[in-house]
């Protein structure tokens, strides 16, 4: 295969892209000064060597060198020891970290658990899980961040159940109307949260 | 105006509806036999007719006759009567009804209050709220059911201050994920909101 | 059914109308005032009675009187009378009106001949056209302004089939990129048809 | 700035990637295995080595060896040498070389011209096309095959203000309706050609 198919084929595995859209990078490439490939492929190279995986939280961040092994978050004292919030991702964390409604701890899965999974820890972190909660015996609460579908409420039981017996407390995130959302519109498992978390106003 | 432009200026004022599609729904019209018009002609003689407003939820419900003045849901005992949800629109409430989360009272404000609004009587129906509050002792809460955005918190805020130091509770709907509601794409409020309202799983 | 049900259905029956906006159709008519209901159905009433269909071309037009029998190209004497332009709908004749390219007569056919169609006298108005074309002996070119599809072309082969014979041309649209098109994007038969009908420049 | 956010930056410029799906590319690469990363570094590498520009047609093409200067098409005696097709981007010559009707040569031009472009040598190849006609003198038609767009358009205007005076003839694509196109939807210029374009039934 020349390099151009090859090169189309692996950008195909980037997350949403399909064929044409891949070929249009190719060219993309092709059509751009020399300097720009070179650039690419010096910061892919840097890439893995200067990015760490944190000993904690499991998600990637730049290290200064290669001693340090806790992302800023993990390794800042004045966040709440006591509460680890639970993602699929990286984004996730920076989605709710950008919203700065959250104090505490995170803790990276890297996956979800789709219903009948054979293997659950090839999927998500569950030994790094095991080990951080083995190591951190501050945590009181996990709050399980899942995305509000069949996946996430599968990876929520399956972490619940595997701590079973923990004095650690579970929960999972309020369901109801997001920001936006129209009565006429929602659906009805969203009305029936909406009407079941119902707040004093 | 000839009945063409005439009746396409009519359906432009149907909601959704812009230029094109009320022209095509003239020629529509035109094309179909005169019966399906002669039908629609009579149907929409009889809806004023028949159609009678609830005296208490001020929806919209077919009456059996004139003497007629509450609809099914209005009359049936078997609801709780300590509870009154207030919604929009006859299609909100149907939209509620449907999910079969509900099982109070209901009352259709028939509008929302925008922002700054000079005159509320003529947006939503107040009077027949407080004529509503007025005879009915039983009620406990009042559910203010409004679309999560400026003008249903508008809404909700006007109400709550009209019977401020009336007995009744106040409460609004859940706020968090609706149902398949993802992480990385949620917005900043909604991610406080579910944070803020998580629950025990 | 009761009038809410029974218009609801009505509605459903108009060109891309689905339950929903149906139903909203129906609910944003019962909370208008009665004059606006009275006058749709006021317009109704009228729009078959002054509303003419053209004894040549076919299209729906409003008649000053029941005497008038063309439309106000139909009885145009400045337009040209050797050109007869098909196309499916009143609204296909006022889109090419409006773009100003064309100064001769047109002749609507009321609809489209799927293929496999066993009864075309049904589905589009045959014998007005077989009258038309009889009466009017000035015909030198029709031109058979059909969709660029599979039902356009299966109905531009019928009437090219039924008047063989006749000294009538026939032609038909001219096929290749349609005003933004972009070559990346163009399908083959679309790239065929630009290049076998490239013009000079 | 870190490789994560470097990585990003690059990823931004790629056609039609925004700041979020940039930001997913970096961790997918993140979480796939080193090896993935390591093969998009080796094909980058090898692109530009392996991939050539075609010295007739300017077109990028995998060369077996560094002696090899023309592509397979401009290499290929079957083709008609007498027409020349210009197009916009590699991408473009591709649409219609798999479009299956063009039996001629082609030449790319890298770009398009905006108008009031100050220096048209700088955005499309003119120097490499104005040493191949001189070199080729077979060519009779040169067919500039734009997008159906303003800089379209002026690309084409251009280049034939360009060899003004010189043998060969020019020839634009053809316009009118694209496949699958309605009359009710077409845009005025559309029908204007589809109508000016009209071929014998």
């Amino acid at each position: 295969m020349n390099s151009i198919d090859k090169l189309t084929e692996l950008f195909r595995k980037f997350p949403g892209i399909g064929p044409r859209q891949a070929q249009r990078f190719v060219h993309f490439l092709l059509s751009r000064n020399a300097e720009y490939t070179n650039e690419l492929v010096r910061t892919l190279e840097n890439l893995k060597r200067e990015i760490s995986q944190c000993s904690d939280c499991q998600k990637f961040f730049p290290a200064r060198d290669s001693s340090e092994a806790l992302c800023s978050i993990c390794s800042d004292d004045t966040r709440d020891n006591t509460l680890l919030l639970v993602v699929h991702s990286d984004i996730d964390l920076e989605s709710i970290e950008k919203s700065g409604s959250y104090k505490g701890k995170y803790f990276v899965l890297g996956g979800v658990l789709p219903i009948l999974e054979k293997e659950p820890e090839r999927r998500i972190r569950v030994k790094a899980l095991d080990d951080l909660l083995g190591r951190n015996k501050d945590i009181k609460e996990i709050i399980l961040a899942m995305n509000a579908n069949a996946d996430g409420e599968n990876t929520s039981d399956f972490i619940k159940e595997r701590y079973k017996g923990s004095p650690v407390t579970f929960s999972i995130l309020g369901r109801g109307l997001s920001t936006g959302a129209e009565i006429e519109y929602a659906d009805p498992e969203t009305l029936k949260f909406a009407l079941k978390n119902r707040t004093e106003k």
